[in-house]
């Protein structure tokens, strides 16, 4: 056999970019889902993404199929005590009010500058389409992606007293990745603002804004002072909740998931949707059931109400993720 | 320093391993765009494509930022004697005539089913609207998918004998390739049938359906004998043409591109808005010259009308692909 020299350097710089090379092939293989407890929850997660990614696997799925839905509020961040769209929208009225003086006799404007939540509340979806079209319509779509970066930039949730994107729950940003590991490609879909969401979203979940499915309001093109913009009109454009979840992602997705995760009955028509695929499809729904480290709430709850969906999953086998139970930590702080 | 002794048979084995890891990031480099003559147009496209990608460039674009826009109807494929998706739909209502008695009598479907086509023409936008809603909606939107498929199986041009797919254009398939090995994410924005594009773009362009916008119809979710279904109305969701396109980028992907690519008027909103990109861009419009290897049109044409955009396109200085000069093959099969 012929020998050759090589100097001990050459062959370390040679294995050092073997290794480099091998990093992206050997990553998915490391304990995922740390945060997670062991159990089945966690294993049945394992179990689906070994199912579905084994080539000699007859439930394998080519990549490109490999999507992936999650709902956002409280699914991937916390939604109590109220959705936090709901907190930027109050705070975006106090901050205009100086520009509406009509509003201190306007409800439920009224009812929002002087804290009264009652009457917020009283005022329904109504009053509180009234308060988003007021906040969140009339001004570019560049300008809305700045007034939405400055509010993440300062306010802070009243219990934990910190930022609202500090509030993301270590375990599914954990999920999130270990699917992408996978090849999945991760969607959300959620009944949030989909222009306050594409601001935040890259950051908190390496989730890019063309990934992201969302309620909206009307937009029209105009070209002012030489330069196009794109400019919110307070018209609603589409809902993406409950039966709009599966519109929404046939709309901006055109495929069926094989992998749906949500937290309340908005998110039911999506896993049922999902579970049609004739591929082998996994569904996933947190219970909210940690009260001391976050909230506990279900079917009696006024928002993230999971009553039906909870039915539906124990009837059809779906995986329910316990929070208190199958969660080491919640939020990426802790 | 140090020596070690390897066998020669190691030492190949390591750089053959070396030569497999870089071969990803070598591919960009060999000749791209082949059927592309050599002239200022391709040179500017890849004078542009360095440019962005060159990390030490101050035009550098991070490959997040790298979405391109691509027209569909006689950019990516040709639109002439007319649209393909209206050859789909005169050829739906001829296949749906027999259930319908009454088109005998009722224009346009009279117009189509007699090959009436002075009169169809004169039926405009609310005539042809009447056809598509016809074929295009009260149908799940998995069984409309089967239809266009089946369309496209068997379907010819009248012009070339061969089927609608057949009529790609070879350059652009090169250009869309060639973005992508440079780390562009590749788009349809096209006012064409959303679900009428997105069961093919796949095989034709290796573009996914998630990264397909256009216009499309209304849909409703229902559970039918168990099965989540999404059912096709007869009524305009969103139109996808002139300044619907910036709206349509905005909504479904929510980044201003770097890169577009048109070749009517329909497309002029769009470029407009990608040269309004704070980072670099690039703004290119397909000029139909070549009245012998595929049609020649432009300002006085009732499809793929091209008047305003030359003319701004002149202007501002972007880039004009003159088919008949610049490209060596208009359709993969030449």
């Amino acid at each position: 056999m012929m020998k050759i020299k090589i100097s001990l350097s050459v062959l370390l710089f040679l294995m050092l970019l073997l290794i480099g090379c091998s990093k992206k092939v050997e990553e998915p293989k490391r304990n995922p889902l740390p945060s997670w407890n062991e159990g089945t929850t966690k294993t049945s997660i394992i179990n689906f993404v070994k199912d579905v990614t084994d080539k000699n696997s007859p439930n394998y799925v080519e990549p490109e199929e490999r999507i992936a839905a999650f709902d956002n509020d409280g699914n991937l961040w916390s939604e109590q005590p109220m959705y936090f769209q709901l907190f930027f929208t109050i705070d975006r009225v106090k901050a205009l009010a100086a520009k509406h003086p009509e509003w201190k006799k306007e409800q439920p404007f009224k009812a929002v500058l002087e804290n009264d939540m009652k009457t917020l509340v009283a005022s329904g979806e109504h009053g509180l389409l009234k308060l988003v079209m007021a906040t969140h319509a009339g001004m570019t779509t560049t300008e809305f992606e700045r007034i939405v970066k400055n509010w993440v930039a300062t306010a802070k949730h009243p219990r934990f007293e910190r930022s609202f994107t500090d509030l993301v729950y270590q375990p599914m940003l954990e999920l999130l990745d270990y699917l992408r590991a996978n090849e999945f490609k991760t969607f959300i879909v959620s009944g949030g603002g989909i222009e306050f969401m594409r601001p935040l979203t890259s950051g908190l979940y390496g989730i890019p804004p063309e990934q992201v499915v969302g309620s909206s309001i009307k937009t029209k093109f105009e070209i002012i002072d030489g330069e196009p913009q794109i400019i919110r009109l307070p018209e609603i454009d589409f809902i993406d909740d409950k039966a709009g979840k599966p519109i929404g992602i046939h709309k901006f997705i055109g495929r069926k998931p094989i992998f749906a995760s949500g937290n309340s009955d908005g998110d039911l028509q999506m896993l049922q949707y999902t579970a049609s695929n004739k591929m082998k499809s996994f569904m996933l729904y947190l219970h909210h059931t940690d009260a001391e480290r976050e909230w506990a709430y279900d079917r009696e709850s006024h928002i993230g109400r999971l009553g039906k969906g909870l039915d539906e999953a124990k009837a059809k086998g779906w995986t329910v993720i316990d929070m208190k139970n199958d969660w080491k930590v919640i939020y990426p702080f802790q």
